[in-house]
This record gives structure tokens, sequence and C-alpha cells, in this order.
């Protein structure tokens, strides 16, 4: 690395000065003790460790993750995963072969959550592309507030917010990308509440009313985190019924705003999820649009799992391309429909020294202040790449197929008297009246065969919820789960 | 990639079954028209694609962008940039060679932060260890909520939080890595609002006073859009003066904290900053310390550029690795003096789909509760490789020498009798009283010699505001930068 410090450099222009250097004190090539010549970094070393370390990834975290003949992962308790892991901190440093085990090690006791037999998390398999688009940014660790440092970054995440503004069907609009869903779904009632009561962001809610915010009992945690955050309240936000298939009941929602303002409470935003994050419903949209024009309120989705259906009515979306579209963690959204630059207005700051009004290019590539961060990594050339690669098409048919094979399993799961599909969206949820989820899910994970989430829900007992959303599962994967399962669990 | 669906899988064990499966319809192949079958990707494309694209990283976005002979940076103007860029999403995608060379113009247009004569933001230098942590992050696609998901990085969070809590001098704490310096700021806000007025996080700050918080006029802009978000309010901040050399007056934080509480409002935190955006100063975290103890008031020290110094005294502290340490992007540490789970008790929202209480194991390790976030970066095993690589000795000697680069250029500086230093800790102001900054700056960006940021301060004209934090500079790359202004700016 930051080699050749001997060699030649960049030479001055031979011009004339205004401004004669003036001879001063000999340079010193020390400091307090310390010297100052050449780089402290062994460059040769350094090489070559990451030879060999890019070597072991490919093959350890990459095709051995994702390949399944191999397990899911390698269970070993707290404890003992610290004994094996030697986590101490110490004085002095370790040679490159320790370092080298180190990350074998890393990579052996982590989760494989790319593997094809992982239906853990709303996020699954390993998409290439976006893969390499990572590694460069880390690689150049740029951060993304003006152009002038991240020329490439900022014009990617600007393309690819217009052409995302576009899919969702609005004429103008504005986005950002941000450390994921639960940041979007803040910035949306940040938003909201800047566009009704700017007079906030200077005097803080103590001066305002009571504001409350709308969404439905199946909605994602980060509605009430964001209410905690934000000084509005967890308990200010109205938990609207949801049906049996976890869609808000629109009708109970106009109930409830009414009986918020009878009790002289201000709504201002509903949140209204597209795919839910237990059952994988839809809250229905285009009648939770009309009840938030008749009263004039900001229609949120948090549509971070799914396609962007009938989203084009609302005021702000949240969408995770890291979910369904298999982009490395984070690769996360918020879209506005706006022309206002609401954005920026409601975060900017002005730091004078990074935001400077005498520079020599268009100051609106600087987007530093659309942000609540300072630093922020450039998550938009992961999805950029990808989208380059593969092309729309291709990325609608990865959905299609990942839906496909969530909804395939309707076919099969019928030779299982002891199971039972609750939905066939996204999620397939596996009923086990007789409690013993927690044990399956013991027994799969020391087996390391494979990962399925499983939960309590409203008045039922533990299911598994299989989330099923990455194109890169095969029936193949779906038949293993339902066969494992029953074996796992025959004996009880 | 996830190849190999046609071999062998794990087979399950042949016990005898309570639940035998029962004969079906035949499973399908096929659903809704789309092939179930095997993975839609071609495997051998994608793993040559890997190999090919991780030399080109290694080569141009490690060798050359560190290279002291190579340019900082290419400069295009937006339009250009555009135009080369080739920016648009298409239906159809592009072919591998293709990808290959948007991924080298990605990267030759790209600023680099990690060459020797990046002196523009508050971070530089490339620290090898950390890349290839954030390699296999990248790869594994971990998120920190579960023990059950990311074992080992839940653990290597919990051994480096341990780590530093001991070297800021704390008996006990806690903390966690978030997206950034203003999160950290951001999290000590409510840490502190919830310590004292715990029925907020319910009631919102419509239901209790005004909250103000106390900072000084050099601290960084997040600590305002904490207070713009949080529903505190920008005017809430109450900014207090510093001295010529940029630290907080103690007498006037304690003026103002009188003068809120006659007005009414209710002081619940001082933020103090040790080593200020622009002029690196360090706010007198003792003597603040006893102002806070006197009126019972929380002390967070933004401390992200720097040591520790002092910070024993504070509630919490917010700590880039990602500065000075030069760890990847990001890298960034809220740490806490508690023993009370107030992290958790802040922030939590119990969702039942990822804190189970039936595990199979101690749920005190399901970390996810602490987080604002639901998706999380695993940051901290960037910090825990470099740290195991290279040792607590190597990694003081580091922030000693780049201390030493910095003081060291106090010696040449009386070499130019139109620069002069106004600080010497980080920080290198070199004003320029003839207003030239920009044009100078426009120059080396055009030249793409070197990155040294500048900006007006005060009733000051610009100046330039050289960040001197990598121990990987050198004494010549200092004599560069003095000798490039000097050479940029001589016809002026």
């Amino acid at each position: 690395l930051s080699s050749a410090y001997s060699v030649p450099r960049f030479t001055s222009d031979p011009l004339a000065s205004a401004f004669p250097a003036q001879p001063g004190p000999p340079r010193r090539n020390a400091w307090d003790g310390v010297p100052l010549n050449g780089s402290p970094l062994d460059d040769l070393a350094a090489e070559s460790f990451l030879q060999r370390s890019m070597s072991m990834i490919l093959e350890e975290a990459v095709k051995k993750a994702t390949d399944v003949r191999q397990k899911v992962c390698e269970w070993r308790s707290p404890e003992e995963l610290k004994e094996l892991l030697d986590l101490e901190l110490r004085d002095g440093g370790e040679s490159e072969a320790q370092i080298l085990e180190r990350c074998r090690d890393a990579i052996r006791y982590s989760v494989k959550t790319t593997h094809p037999h992982f239906f853990n998390q709303l996020y699954a398999g390993l998409e290439p592309y976006s893969m390499v688009a990572s590694f460069i940014t880390d690689a150049l660790k740029p951060s993304l507030y003006t152009y002038e440092v991240s020329p490439v970054f900022t014009l990617m995440e600007d393309a690819v917010l217009r052409k995302m503004v576009q899919i969702v069907g609005w004429e103008e609009g504005d986005g950002i990308f941000n450390a994921g869903g639960s940041m979007s779904n803040m910035y949306a009632m940040n938003l909201a509440r800047y566009r009704d009561f700017p007079e906030i962001k200077e005097l803080g809610n103590s001066a305002a009313a009571r504001l409350v915010v709308f969404t439905s009992q199946e909605c994602h945690y980060s509605i009430s985190k964001a209410a905690a955050l934000m000084g509005i309240g967890t308990k200010n936000v109205f938990v609207v019924p949801s049906d049996k298939r976890g869609k808000m009941i629109p009708s109970a929602l106009e109930e409830q705003i009414k009986s918020a303002k009878s009790e002289g409470a201000v709504p201002f935003i509903v949140n209204a999820t597209a795919g839910t994050t237990v059952l994988g419903a839809f809250d229905p949209i285009d009648e939770i649009a009309d009840i938030c024009e008749k009263y004039k309120l900001w229609l949120h989705v948090d549509s971070v799992m799914s396609h962007l259906f009938s989203s084009h009515r609302a005021n702000s979306v949240a969408w995770n391309p890291h979910k369904m579209l298999m982009a490395c963690l984070q690769c996360s959204v918020f879209l506005i429909r706006d022309k206002t630059r609401l954005l920026q207005r409601c975060h900017s700051a002005r730091a004078s020294y990074l935001f400077q009004q005498d520079k020599f290019y268009d100051l609106s590539y600087d987007t530093g202040d659309k942000s609540v961060q300072c630093s922020r990594k450039p998550d938009a050339f992961k999805f950029w790449l990808m989208w380059k690669a593969l092309g729309t098409r291709e990325l609608e048919q990865r959905v299609d197929r990942a839906l496909a094979i969530a909804r395939s399993v309707w076919g099969n799961i019928s030779d299982f008297a002891w199971l039972k599909p609750l939905s066939n969206f996204y999620f397939i949820l596996l009923p086990l009246y007789l409690q013993v989820a927690p044990v399956i899910k013991e027994r799969m994970m020391k087996k390391g065969s494979m990962m399925v989430g499983y939960q309590p829900h409203g008045g039922k007992a533990n299911f598994f919820r299989m989330v099923v959303i990455s194109p890169q599962v095969s029936r193949q994967d779906m038949d293993f789960v339902l066969d494992e399962i029953h074996s796992l669990g025959m004996d009880l």
C-alpha cells in the first residue's frame, strides 16, 4: 500500500512567483522523537496478506457459503464460541498467518445467510455484482455529501433515484439511500412533520400540539422506535386493527383519525405497509390514500419487501433492494414525491466546512444536507451496478421467480397433514399446533441444515415463518425444508 | 455461486415418525409458468467475474489509489462525468466485460481518499485489515440483532465495546456501533432525555417541558440536526461561546444554564467536543464535568476525532475508529457509562418475530433492541480484526505519528511568509489573506495533485484546513503540500 515514498512526485509548474519561498530552518525528519520519513506500514506484507485473504474470502465466504451441500451454520453456544474465537484484544499484534486463521474462523462460525436453506430473515441470497460494488467502495472509502469528494457515486445515486421515482409512478421526486428501512420510516415521519409544522424544526414538539401517527397492528416496529426517538411518543402511534389476513381495515383507520381529532390530537401521517413483517400482508393502499386525501395526511408506504403496488399515490415510500433483489447489506432507499427540495429544507444544517458557497461547480450536486447523517455510504452504487448488469427485465424475472417458488409450496404442503400454509406471499407460515417450533428450531440450528424463523402471532401458538424471497432457491430447496422440518420433529 | 442443486443433500435421520408424510399430489417443477428447478444464476460466469474483479480492485482501488505517484482525483464536471459514465438503467443487461469496464471507470473517476495527498476530510489512509473485514461481512451479509443470526459478530462487538469502555476509564459501560458520529450524538441526546424523563418515550415532547441542550459554537452540526429530528428543536440548542482557540468557555456555559432555567426551560445535556471540526480544539472536559455534576446534566463527549482525554467523567462518548485509526468507513461507536441497561430500555420495541423469549440460548446476546435501527452492520469486526493484528501499542504509535507529522509542519511553515498555521493539532490551518483559496482549490482539483479543504471561519477569510490524521503520510507528503499550494497560487 501507500508505498514508494522515495519516488518522484508531481512536479510543480515552473512559473514565476509573486510569493517566493523564503529560506527557513532546514525541514525536519523527526518530531517529538517520532521518525517522519516513509510509511510506517510494511507494504509487501500488506499486499501478500490482501492477495491471500481475497482468495480465502472467495473460497470460504462466497463459494462454500452458498453451496447447498455445506451447512447453513456451525452452531456454538456463546460460551463455547468465546473460547474458540479468543476475543481478547492485547498490547501486541499477531502474525499475518494468525490473522488469516481468525478470518477463516469468523467465516466458519458465522451464519451463512446467503445459503439456499436460509429462510430466517427478510434477506437472502448473494448478488455478486452488488458484492463487487461493496468491495470497491470499501477500498475507496468514499462518503456522500459533496460532489467534490464523491463525484461518481453522487451521480449514480441521482440516476438510481430518478429511475426508482419513475417506477413508483411519480412525475417528480427525490430520495436518499440510507442505513436501513427503519431510517426510511423515520425520514417519512420527519418530512411529514416538517411539511405541516415547519416551526417544529426550530422550536421542538414541546411548543406544538400532540401529533399522532397511524399505522396497522401488523406494521414494522421501526414506526414505534421512530416515534420514540423523534419526540412524538409511542402512545401517539395509533394502532389500526388489521383483518384476519393482516391488512389494515380502512374504516377502522378513519374512525381512529376522528377519535384522535376529538381528543384534540393532530393526525399528520399514515403509515401503510406493503408486505407486513410477519404475515406478508398488503394494506389496501388505494383506500388508505383516499382517507389521507380527505384528511390531508401524509401517506407513507413502508414497502421495503415488495413491489411498489399502487405506491404512486403515496407521499413517500421506503424500499429495500437488499431484500427481494438480494443487494448486499445495506441497500435501502427512501423516496419522496416532491419538487420543493423538502429533504434539504427539513434536514439542512449548512455546515460551512463542507458546503462552501464559492465552489467552482454546480452546488446542487452537494447532497449532504438531504441527510440526517454526516458520513453516508454510497449504497446506491450496489444497486446501480447490478441493475446495469442485469437490466430491468431480469430484475423483474427474479422477483417473479421468488414469488412462484413461494406459491409452489401450496402444491406440496398437503403432503404433511400437520403443516398448513397461512399465507402464500413471500412467507410460508407453518403452524405447529404442538408448540414444538422452539425444539425443532434448536435441532435445525445444532445440525446446521437450515434456518427458518418461528414466532407466535396474535392468539396463535408458535409457527414457522419461512421467508421465501430469494430467486436463487429452487423447488428442491423448498422440498428439503418441508422434509427436514418433518424429519426433525417426527419424534415429538 | 449457489450451485450444485443436483448433488446429494443432508440426509434426514432415519427415526420413526409420529407424523408420517402422507401421499399428496406430485410436486411441481414449475409454477405460474416459471421453472423452479435449479438456480437461475450462471455460476461459472459469476465465479470468473468475481476473480477478475477482485484482481482489478486490488490493482486499481487499493494499490494505485494509495500510490503517491498517481493522481488524487481525475476531475470531471458533473456534465462531463454523466456523459462518461453512461448512467442510464435499461431494460436489458450488459456483458461481464462491460461491467468490469464500468467498475474500472467508477474507480478511475472517484476521489482517492486513501491517497497520501488527500487531506480534505476527517478520514484518510487505508487500513488493510479493516478492509478485509469489510469484504468478509459484505460477502456473508450478517446483520446484528440476534445471536442466532450473527453469533461471531455479536461477540466481537461485545469484546471491542468492553475494551473501549476500559480505555475510556469507566468501571462499567455499554455501547453500540452505529452508522456514524452523527448517530452517536443523537443516541447521547436520546439517552439523556430518557434518563431524566422516561415518560417522553411514550408521551412525546409535546407533553413535556421545553428541554435544552448546550454545546459550543465550534461543535459539529450533527448536534443541531439531532435536536431537529428528535423534536427538541434547533433553537433549544444553546450555543456556548468558545475562546480564540476554539474551546468552550466554561463560565459562559454556566451562565447559559442559569439563563435557560430562568426562562423556564429544562437543561438536560451538555455536549463537549474533543477535537472540533474546524479548529481541532478540545473543550475543557474537566471543568465542564464539574458544571454538569453541579446541575445534574448528562455530559456527552463528541470525541470522534481523538484520543479520549479525560472522557472518563462523561456519561457518554462518541468515538470513530474510522478517523485517526483509519478503519474502513464506517466504523463508529457510541459508548455509555451505565449498568442499568439504559440503551435497551430507551430503544426497545420487543418485536416478537426477532426476540422470541423461548430461545435455547442466553437472550442477553440478542442486542437488537439497543439500536434505533433494525438491520445493523457488524462494523465492530473491522476494528476487532485490526486491533488483533496490530495490538494496542501499535495503534497508539500510529496516533502519535500522525500527531507528530501534523506538528512538524510548524517547523517548515515559516518558509512561506504568506502562510501561517492557526492550530497544530490534527489540522493545519493556512490563512490566505487574498481570498485565493477557492482558486487554488479549483486548480489542485483539476490537476489532481492533492485535496485540501478550505473555508471561512468566524470573521476570518477563507483558509485551507488541512486534516492530518493518517499515520501513513510522511514528512515528504507534508513538504509536497506546502510546495504545491505555493506553486498553484504563485501567479495570483
